[in-house]
């Protein structure tokens, strides 16, 4: 056979199995791993599919790439307040993969699921002809009984986010060679970068079980995210656009070009946290976030209505059209 | 816009909402389901991706596209003894997706969730642009700290299978065109409907737990699934290929085509399982299975040694290679 790379049991003995020394996974010489949860706690799960050309490039490094899908995952848990427990990882090959680009991917597997404290479980591994395919099924663990969800955020409750906005759909513009002429190179990289690499706020989960009504993570764009939190509890967000917070680089970036403040409300990608706080908890929430690495801003508001409200000078509704990304 | 289909969370809300009703799911409002087993039960997760054109047709009936996915991870959990509990779908609809498709594609998860009492609780649904990508996450319980897996299996173990062995495979010739002339059009259907709607054999997991050493389901073809099964816990898979158990329409092919016995024995997609239960528990194996409507067959034993022995006048190992079918 002309074609010398490993077949389908041969890639998850050599690439798959070190990755999942934990011994629920069996080194992955099972079908399916069984799951004990440790006393006291409940299991929250969550799934996503990407895919080459539609929620990253083809050829942005491996390594990056592995990240990331982690990424987005434990995003999802850390928005549920959940600690990362592990996960399944189905890997759908394109006809032209090399052994090199998966020696740098498995390796930034192993690599998160270090920095995480992540386990793999298991997974499959199959052939997608035209392009790289990949869905992460990310298990983590709640105090029994604890469930955030976007139903119980109230009027009146301020909307705070993590980190700071729009610095991966910028990175995206200059993935395209699309931000203004004018930037410095350290700036560019740095956006790059939040784009490759989103920063799950894993280390605010605990607090999110204790001070918050409710969360999600911010990937399609914080106007049309917002406004789903605030369908999902009957409320109108109000955003203080003003409010929102910049990094330098973005910063940088509208100083060039300030019409880019429509890509840095609704672009996505970021995967900061979006929270929803009540008055009593405020205090107390702040004061458990600043003993974290991590700053909270406050940018808005649930206030009785439906829909979005901006509060700026410098931005209306139609400008920022559309709110959020949309997969199809 | 041209484009008349539905968004993603329109389409979500539309479709898959009316799939989630049971309350961990949230009618698929949130990212992310809890997970609270009932007590004195284990979760055990398994994962599968599927591709047309790889692992189904494109072509082939929505309904039972949608069915096969979830069955061949039913069939993985009724592998390991567990009763189906829920399940996450990641949906890669490609460019040319039709809502009548989805209509009957959604109708046909809708009719095996009520007929093995699996419920949804979420998903992610993306852009696969040259063709439909399925990821399913398949979730079940076992009681606590039971843990039926390959390498508890012993030498000296009969090998059992349920159902009846290639259907399936048969079933793929006929949808190529490639049964020989002279099959009955019932036999051809038969077969064709075998290898699209694999029947999970859930009515055996109980019994499982009780009194079987290991089992998989077979779905890479017999003889490379035993290898596997007896390469996990140092023995050989002896089969006594005249005894493996075969529809009055696989007889039939048989009789016009001596040789196709290859295509029975290493073909895949049968989902049917493969036990490995030792001498002392053979009779109340047995007992149990019999009040249960699938037949059981014992096709050989666990051996001191390594590989695979088959006896049989008819059959050398060299005739059948490849052992199983190989995803790459």
């Amino acid at each position: 056979m002309a074609d010398k790379r490993r077949g389908e049991a041969e890639l998850i003995a050599h690439y798959f199995a070190p990755l999942a020394s934990d011994k629920e996974a069996f080194g992955l010489r099972d079908d399916a791993a069984f799951l004990s949860p440790p006393a006291g706690y409940d299991l929250v799960v969550t799934k996503d599919l990407l895919m080459a050309d539609v929620h990253f490039f083809a050829n942005d490094p491996p390594r990056k790439i592995a990240q990331k899908a982690l990424r987005v995952n434990l995003s999802d848990l850390a928005a549920k307040g959940a600690k990362p427990y592990g996960y399944l990882l189905g890997l759908g090959l394109p006809n032209d993969w090399k052994e090199d680009w998966l020696v740098d991917f498995v390796s930034g597997l192993g690599s998160d699921q270090k920095e995480y404290d992540f386990i793999l479980l298991g997974g499959d591994t199959v052939k997608s002809p035209e392009r790289l395919s990949l869905s992460v099924t990310a298990l983590g663990l709640v105090p029994t009984g604890s469930r955030i969800v976007r139903p119980k955020a109230k009027v009146g409750d301020s909307l705070y986010m993590s980190g700071t906005l729009g610095d991966a759909a910028l990175g995206l513009l200059g993935r395209l060679g699309k931000l203004p002429a004018g930037m410095s190179e350290d700036d560019a990289n740095y956006l790059r970068n939040r784009y490759w690499l989103p920063e799950p706020r894993t280390q605010l989960a605990e607090i999110l079980q204790s001070y918050v009504h409710a969360a999600m993570d911010i990937s399609d764009g914080l106007l049309g995210d917002a406004e789903k939190m605030a369908k999902a509890c009957g409320a109108k967000a109000h955003i203080y656009t003003d409010q929102v917070p910049l990094s330098g680089a973005a910063k940088a970036v509208l100083e060039l070009d300030e019409k880019l403040i429509s890509v840095i409300l609704s672009g996505g990608d970021d995967y900061e946290l979006l929270m929803a706080v009540s008055e009593e908890n405020e205090q107390a929430f702040l004061n458990h976030v600043s003993q974290q690495a991590v700053s909270v801003t406050k940018i808005g508001r649930l206030e009785t209505g439906e829909g979005l409200e901006l509060s700026s000078n410098k931005l209306t509704l139609s400008d920022s059209a559309p709110l959020s990304f949309e997969h199809f």
